[in-house]
């Protein structure tokens, strides 16, 4: 279904090994997942900002991205938008530049004169992050010190399910839960925002003084990012249980941070994308 | 299922009057959806970022948002975290104020001197945005030129899902599309990202010169938020078609820019939930 020949850093899926959990082929089993990569959007061949993204149309999403940003109202204010020629750059794939023209450019100038001061520590999730290398934050590796049994981390969703008092009303909320390792659902949230309902349960342990939250299971009601895990790996979670598919950047940063990532928990199985010698049979 | 005496601008969701089509109970409706509302988070009572989110849990999301930004580590970087309490501040439950200690003070200091210089006109979507007030962006009020059948602008989620070829194999994809009023699907994008998604279609038609899109319909294969009515504002979009539901600003926002928002396009149905007059019966 797939073109083989488009080359694998230019691919919107990567093949994985996963170890599939309480379904038809059980096992290890190759899965497909979509990839996630930073596009790092340059002005004028400076940084400017960085986007989590899946590979493909990058210059049109660097240009709705600017005409969102209000950097730019029309094609008028476009020049040359292509991907990095650097030959040293690896990533090149990962880069494109824009060449501003007329009043666009004038006040770009003045804009990245601005953000010169906050490359480093900016207050957003990925936007003040300007190089693809800072992306990665610092955290110990989470230690593997317990396990806990299939069945009990395969109905995580429907517990949280059960406790999501708005989504049921409005269809329209996602939700993120803490369990510990027994199985007990300490702490639900729910939001518009899938990265608030995480921030909301693990903001409270933070205020409770509780964290590293080494011996909790973080459970989400949709898919996983990078920073879905990437705050799991702040607050030093040991495993994140998915409804739906996790990225391949999350899958990535999970392998690094020691957390085991399972995704598509549901019917009673999931997929194990990483560290799996958190799971036991009984 | 909900409690009345919570005051409303606390609710996680709020009642909505919608036009049900193509299912049981035909007609004007009364609807439930999520609430989303920007929270201000100050350090210190300085504007410091803004992110859209459900009201409920404000004080941890703030924790939970700045330990992701590290701002903070534990909460032995936390002093007083408290909603605004200045009187003349009429959106005072959406402004949270977060008083560091020590080195986590020291540090916000430098941030927030250096955040001056970038309050208006940042490059994040949300973030840069450091005051409620400065959310909504300017641009002109689409006019109403053309109507689309009903049964036409049903079928468009399923058209769009027809193109995901990348959803199939991973499910992990959101996608975007945009379709011009006799139905046909002139461009759709796949992205890990919501907004991307949106980003790239709108993207290649300014890089195509065809802005502002009046003419088109954009369909999305998920939740609409305030972002999303927000991207097809700014290219000047008359009808905004989502499989799943709208948040309350995405209808508040939708309303204002003259934007007919359709949510649960599905099984040959859907919500209207402003501007019917672009809809027609064949």
């Amino acid at each position: 279904m797939f073109d083989d020949d488009v080359p694998e850093t230019l691919r919107p899926y990567r093949k994985v090994a996963v170890i599939r959990v309480g379904r038809a082929g059980d096992g290890p089993a190759p899965d497909l997942v979509a990839v996630e990569e930073p596009l790092e959007i340059r002005l004028q061949d400076q940084p400017f900002a960085v986007i989590m993204r899946t590979p493909g149309d990058d210059k049109a999403l660097a240009a709705g991205f600017l005409l969102a940003e209000d950097v730019i109202e029309s094609s008028d204010d476009l020049g040359a938008v292509e991907h990095c020629r650097h030959p040293d750059q690896s990533a090149a794939h990962n880069v494109v530049n824009v060449f501003l023209r007329g009043r666009a450019l004038e006040d770009s100038k003045r804009r990245l004169a601005e953000r010169r001061n906050v490359v480093t520590n900016s207050s957003c999730g990925i936007c003040g992050r300007v190089t693809i290398e800072s992306l990665r934050t610092r955290a110990p590796v989470v230690p593997i010190t317990w396990t806990i049994a299939k069945a009990v981390v395969a109905g995580f969703p429907a517990t949280l399910r059960s406790r999501q008092r708005v989504f049921e009303g409005t269809g329209g909320l996602h939700a993120a839960g803490l369990f510990d390792t027994h199985g007990v659902c300490e702490l639900a949230a729910e939001d518009v925002g899938r990265h608030n309902a995480v921030d909301k349960v693990i903001g409270e342990m933070v205020l409770a003084d509780r964290l590293p939250l080494g011996n909790h299971v973080l459970t989400v009601s949709g898919r996983t990012s990078f920073e879905i895990v990437q705050k799991a790996w702040l607050a030093g979670v040991g495993l994140v249980c998915a409804v739906s598919a996790p990225s391949s950047l999350a899958i990535a940063l999970a392998e690094d941070a020691g957390i085991t990532l399972l995704g598509f928990v549901r019917d009673g199985g999931f997929n194990v994308y990483t560290h799996p010698a958190r799971l036991s049979e009984v």
